[in-house]
């Protein structure tokens, strides 16, 4: 049997899986992130020990960014400066292929779960957004069905928002740019502002207003630059499920009636949602990539 | 001799012009532009006029927006909502055919103008945002190779912005959201908020800083969200060559050296750049969906 390899490559943790032709993951592994060597002896030593399962015929990688994601370009598969120590610079096809003679594909996290999200959507969608809220704020795009790439990939989560007035002490936490939207609006910064967890932050209080405000500002740039057809909402602090409703409600106000076809609570309930994929967006996005390596062999 | 038609739709003039196989205007005509019947009554007469030039082979559109740019959807080639008199639905398509009998390729006028620029450059950028400054503040998108279209086309003049100190007073002139980009930097605005026109500036008048900060916030959010390799400045308001220096030094400023490829002037002086076409961005760009519409047939 043929099987298909995913890495969904995380700041805290590398996700490993391999699933057969017909997808769904038959054994996963989750492996707290080290430095490179360590990490990537416990993703071959997973691989190693899948081929009981099958033969590899590809591999998908999902990676932290930012990553090199030209083909054309000499930091291909790279990780590129980012102040997580002891990965800058790493080759991460060189890594993959040193324990596997396989295709190895490889885009960021977001784009990668944005591909799945695409592909979740049985060609409904063409033109996706897909956000991550978690320990960061990533953004991952698909036009036309096909990831953007330009001059790197989309770094979405560091737009500039306007402050919340219910949040005006609060200097954020980007280490780039202070009170960017992932300085104001990710993971750390809800606990460092609030001094609680999104998990545990009672219905009255004021995080859910000034966060869904964040998160809308990033929704109505995104409709307003890119035209997306649907905005998926992922990542840790979006298993909140308050969010949602409230997020579409701050955005349809922010647009102000300007897009038309985005002029309702109703109509947004369609553009802005949850993950449609059954296992995480990354991981199938990684499994997508592996397949597009496998077919370009 | 066969020729090529072109039409610049905007909202103060048409412009419309014809060129031969290797492009570059033969002859041009600008329209004030009035209600639909009696401008296309005038580009209607242009274009059977230029019949002594050549045999028409196609016909370009580039168009003020909102307008569907979608050929699947019934509103294709239609003017959207629009606070404009007497233009809302308005099938440029059909208007054009109804003197025309041949095919007829249309977008928005900024994604024309970007895909023009893209031409421009030679196959060295696939991934370019073109940026209007005028009347207005349109945003025009190519990705890979093909402009940006999904829940319509993109909009991003409306982004919002945050609020320079200088320009605490001004509230703005956008009807949908008041102090958006838009609202805030377009020429009418800058009228509205300091009583001069833009050519008519001095030096050291706090203008140049509060518009560089709103344009720079505009290039941040596509550098971030979309990767552009290059972003095009033009229209009436960047007419003043003093802007683009300062937009540059103010986005690099902004980016906080987040993005490695764009932490210094002079690799930003790469980035953010005046048009390149000899003739207007957007006349160009609609030869080239005339050229595309006519290797469609």
């Amino acid at each position: 049997m043929e099987i298909f390899g995913a890495i969904e490559a995380g700041g805290t943790k590398f996700v490993c899986a391999v699933a057969g032709e017909g997808g769904g993951s038959l054994r996963t592994a989750t492996i707290p992130t080290g430095d490179p060597d360590t990490t990537f002896a416990q993703v071959a030593r997973f691989f190693a020990e899948a081929g009981d399962i099958g033969e590899l015929a590809a591999i998908g990688v999902a990676s932290f960014g930012p990553v090199g994601v030209d083909p054309h370009k000499s930091d291909y598969g790279r990780i590129l400066a980012t102040p997580k120590p002891h990965w800058e610079g790493t080759d991460m096809i060189a890594r993959v292929k040193a324990f596997a003679d396989v295709p190895v594909g490889i885009d960021t996290d977001v784009n990668a779960a944005a591909l799945a999200e695409v592909a979740a959507g049985d060609g409904a969608v063409r033109q996706l957004a897909y956000v991550t809220v978690g320990t960061g704020i990533g953004v991952g795009l698909v036009s036309d069905g096909q990831p953007v790439h330009g001059i790197g990939h989309p770094e979405a989560g560091h737009i500039l928002v306007r402050r919340h007035l219910a949040h005006d002490g609060f200097a954020g936490l980007c280490p780039f740019h202070g009170d960017c939207l992932e300085g104001l609006a990710a993971g750390p910064a809800v606990a460092a502002a609030w001094g609680l967890s999104p998990s545990h932050i009672p219905e009255e209080h004021p995080f859910w207003t000034v966060e869904a405000d964040y998160l809308a500002q990033l929704c109505m740039t995104l409709f307003l630059s890119f035209a997306p057809e649907r905005i998926v909402l992922g990542g840790g602090v979006m298993k909140q499920q308050r969010l949602i409703p409230l997020i579409r409600s701050r955005t349809v106000e922010l647009l102000g009636g300007y897009l038309r076809a985005l002029d309702s609570e109703e109509a947004m309930a369609q553009r802005i949602v949850a993950p449609a994929c059954k296992e995480p967006s990354g991981l199938e996005g990684a499994y997508l990539l592996a397949r597009q390596a496998a077919a370009r062999r």
